[in-house]
């Protein structure tokens, strides 16, 4: 392992190991099939070592929520928690981290138990940029924006390993230039980062995209600022919108747990509109501000 | 490892390692994001321990196509030759198995190379009985038939691990007494199985489902029997095809490099067509009949 990365690595059952430790079997389904599934939240260190993860049971029970939607077994919360405390005690690196849940439906040949782990590194220089404002492209994401109705095999907002879209379309969009993308339904409803949710101020309300039948996944960050907006009177709800309504909104941004709040810049290379005022106080509603 | 199941595993730069070897580190690609791709074909060993190796160089091609996909580097085909050839030699299982070349985008943290590997295991009980005939399910794919024209992020054709959805529709089947999948466009129309591809016998000719803006992957046991078709006077043709229009038909199969030809007895409750003597033509085309 490269050492000028810090990376903490550890196994449920196992605890922390070396961070060069290898994870999986050769058929192991996670990894053959994509046939797993993660959570990720943010994990903030002092410079006494002392760690507070952010969310942890939001990010647990949707943890819970995936494994269940890919019939996995009931997760041993008692255990993870230990993990997650062992690995929080010994990650003393200071500043933001991601933490890392994965959990994979045990191996393909060779009969297994499912096999669970975490990870924690730092923010990437990337992430940490991008706070600041991003160019993001619309890009089809295929489906129909009620294409999850009654067909839980599409693993509608079922956080699996299988990203291989959502990293292509992020490629995709870097090579253009951009920073970021926004899945489009095929009638051109926005629907979603590949790894965010996005909220839309208009007629001075704050509106996220519907979960359920579209698929989209339920955002943990977009739950707890819509849930402070509403405590400071500021109204809330959810709508499918077009991206030209949201060219001429009062502001538009993607969020998500590591990263936070982010304000787009641009989509498709049209001026996006935007509220600094609201900005700041979405980050501070999310925690990623005081 | 449970010594009853013989299983060989061979590491891109390593060779043949005991197949309790751990193959990936806790933030690689493949397993994280399922950005990695793989291809499989079936190895045929006889009592003597020979191995040959069905339409290597076809399902190499096609591996190097997915791993361009991705915007991975050029694979060194010499290297993948050589790990093959070694893997053939140390596998000694007469039968039929399964040889499973695996490709992964290098990792997430650390920074690294792309990982290879290949494992090698015995078929199933399971794809041994389902050559008889397999009852199946039509499921939304939630896509258009046209999705992923222009959408280069949606990587159609490309053999990603990111097969969740692949496993799940193949998990919610077998929960309502059926063996496979057949996956529809939003449309109506037949796409394709989570691991193979669709064939219909109609009018005297032999059908497959397009590829490219359907997204549909490129078979190479379809490809294979319609080249042994058209060189018996059998004429051959694509088009999307209505789940009536099927049953109304005179056979319908799904072909795949491992199962081979498997005819389809059932399509949602409905009897389907069955046309015996093209079931045995179209297995000796594809190499799994004399």
């Amino acid at each position: 392992m490269n050492s000028s990365v810090p990376y903490l690595l550890a196994i449920l059952g196992e605890g922390v190991v070396p961070p060069s430790t290898m994870v999986c079997h050769g058929d192991d389904l996670g990894l053959l099939r994509g046939d797993g599934v993660f959570d990720a939240t943010r994990i903030v260190t002092t410079e006494d070592g002392t760690s507070r993860i952010d969310h942890l049971e939001e990010h647990l029970s949707r943890f819970a929520r995936s494994i269940a939607g890919i019939d996995g077994p009931t997760p041993d919360m008692d255990s993870w928690h230990r993990l997650i405390e062992d690995a929080a005690r010994n990650w003393r690196v200071p500043g933001e981290a991601t933490l890392k849940l994965v959990y994979t439906n045990g191996r393909e040949v060779v009969p297994g138990p499912p096999r669970g782990f975490l990870i924690i590194a730092p923010l990437s220089e990337t992430h940490m940029e991008e706070r600041e404002g991003i160019n993001v492209l619309c890009l089809s994401r295929g489906v129909t924006s009620d294409a999850f109705a009654d067909a839980p095999w599409l693993l509608g907002g079922v956080k699996t390993l299988s990203y291989a879209v959502n990293v292509a379309a992020l490629r995709y969009a870097k090579s253009q230039g951009a920073d970021d993308v926004i899945f489009t339904s095929t009638e051109g409803y926005l629907l979603e980062g590949p790894t965010s949710g996005l909220v839309v101020k208009a007629n001075d309300a704050l509106w996220t995209t519907p979960t359920g039948t579209t698929g989209i996944l339920s955002s943990i960050t977009v739950n707890t600022v819509f849930e402070a907006a509403d405590d400071n009177g500021v109204k809330t709800a959810t709508r499918l919108m077009r991206r030209d309504e949201v060219l001429r909104a009062q502001g538009a941004w993607l969020l998500s747990s590591i990263r936070g709040v982010v304000p787009i810049l641009s989509i498709d290379g049209h001026p996006a509109p935007h509220d600094d005022e609201m900005t700041h106080r979405l980050r501070v509603w999310a925690g990623f501000e005081e």
